[in-house]
Formats: C-alpha cells, sequence, structure tokens
C-alpha cells in the first residue's frame, strides 16, 4: 500500500474517533481497497462500520439500495450513482458519513460508457448538527495503470471525506 | 501485496473464466483484502460480482441478510457465521459461488469472545448440477500481527475456494 494512502486513512482514524463518528464505504473500480487501507489501522471498529464492493447493478441494488433502472438511465459510471452510493451505504449501515467511489480502473475503456480508464465519481454523504452535509467530485487520472488508478481513487476518496469534515467544522 | 495471494486469485480467476461462474466475497477480519486482491486483475467483472465487508451485527444483517439475533447468540466470529454470510452474500448478488471469513485480524484479542487473535472461519457456498456445495475451515494463525493475520486469512479463504471448485468438479 502507498505511504499516502496508509497516511490518508490515519488521518481519516483521528478525525473520526474524535468525533465519536463512524465511516461507512461504497466502492467500485477501486474494488476493495479503500477498505482495506481503513481496516489495516489496528482498532478500525471504534469509526469504520463495514462497507460494500458492488460492482454489477444488482449488487448496488442488493448493497447500497440503488434502483436499477436509475442507474441504467444514469450510467453505473456517473456522479448520481457514487451520490447514491454513498447515501445508501451509510444509511444501510447506521453510520454518520458515508463515503462512495464508481469510476474505471483499466486498462481497458468502460464498455458500455464512453468514459476513458482513470475516471471516477466520488461522493460524501453525511449529517452535521442535523444538516444534510454532501460533497462530490469527478476525477481523470489520464492513466490506464490499473493499479495506480485504483490507488489515486482511494486515495482521493479519503481525501475528499477529509476535506468534508473539515469544511463541515 | 503478496506474490501467494496475487498467484491465488490468478488461479481463482482461470478457474471461474473457464466454468462461467462468478464469485461474491464476504469478508469482516481480511477488511476488504479479498475483494481487493480479486479486482487487481484487468477483467475481474466477467468473473467476479462483487463483495461486502460486514464488521458490524448491523452490517451482516443489512449486507447478508444475516439474523442479528442468531449471530448475537453464535458469535460474530462462528462456523455458523462464516456459513450464513457466504450463503447470504452468494443470494444477494446472484453468483455461483459465495466465500465468506470473519475472524480476529488482532493485535488484541476479540472483544466479546474468548478467541484471540489469528483465528479465523471461513466458508464456501455454492452449487454444481443442482447440488449444493459448501465447504468450511476453521484456521488458527498463532500471530497478532494485523497485516499478516489479514493476508494469511485472504490467501486461506481463496485456498478453500480453489479446493472446493477442485473437489466439486
Amino acid at each position: 500500500m502507498s505511504e499516502s494512502l496508509d497516511s490518508l486513512a490515519r488521518r481519516v482514524a483521528e478525525r473520526l474517533l474524535a468525533r465519536g463518528e463512524k465511516v461507512a464505504v461504497a466502492e467500485t473500480s477501486a474494488g476493495g481497497l479503500v477498505n482495506h487501507a481503513l481496516t489495516d489501522i489496528a482498532g478500525s471498529s471504534k469509526w469504520y462500520a463495514g462497507g460494500a464492493v458492488p460492482y454489477t447493478t444488482v449488487a448496488k441494488a442488493a448493497l447500497c439500495g440503488l434502483d436499477p433502472e436509475a442507474v441504467a438511465a444514469e450510467g453505473s459510471v456517473s456522479a448520481y450513482t457514487a451520490r447514491e452510493m454513498a447515501r445508501g451505504i451509510r444509511g444501510r449501515l447506521g453510520a454518520g458519513w458515508g463515503i462512495a467511489e464508481t469510476g474505471i480502473a483499466g486498462p481497458q475503456a468502460g464498455r458500455r460508457s464512453p468514459k476513458p480508464a482513470g475516471v471516477t465519481y466520488l461522493a460524501v454523504a453525511g449529517e452535521v448538527t442535523g444538516r444534510a452535509v454532501e460533497r462530490e467530485r469527478e476525477i481523470a487520472t489520464g492513466a490506464s495503470d490499473r493499479l495506480a488508478n485504483k490507488e489515486a481513487f482511494a486515495a482521493a476518496l479519503l481525501g475528499l471525506l477529509l476535506e468534508t469534515i473539515e469544511a463541515a467544522g
């Protein structure tokens, strides 16, 4: 695991522990790496609620509660799907924060969409003092290296969570 | 990632591709590493259906359909829970094979059970020509190194799947 992903995971752990909150993770093209990075930290059960890797539309419906018809209409790699995955995994696991990623790790481009490898959509869903706090981001690494993209997507998602917590106060 | 885990994942990919089957994964103390190892392989969507990391009892119920009262009675780290996770993730994702792991990566022993770090329960659930094929195993690494245990648990689960497929014919 890259040093930066490990250090981002440690910062997430510190922030969530200090706030007494947990995070739940739904990731597709990062493929389990976000969950893996978070659970590498001893004591993760204090601030990590669990996660899902809903690779297919069936899995997005079964694990995160997405509407398969809406996913088909919006695209499985889309801001809509990332947002609904974040909201869905948060609600299902009863966590303070839900974070989600859906993209194309490569090396091939998406089969059912014109999107190239290296593109992903990220979303964070949470609540601070009764107010919904959500943030989204699209990134494009420009790379088709599968492992490098998985690392970049995972790091970007943890970075977006940290930013969102920081901004929410 | 260790070479052995990577090479086990490649053998799983080859076997499933040849059989035209997919696998779904539920893991707790391996923490996402099994999903991550499988999705490191390009083209994994052809034989990998997705997975879950149901860290809490709430997550085991929400993502794999387990009965929280039964989990409490049998223990979250038990053969029962591993078996139900394998059956549950297989059914929810509509995959040919479901594989599951629930254990204690460490470095601390389980808080709510007398089990030491390094213990895990593994389960495989599938069907071959209309006949249920299931296999279970308990392992104890004797180690309290969290990262080494995650790797050992992940490798043992992929090994158990390969053995089960081999024996089922």
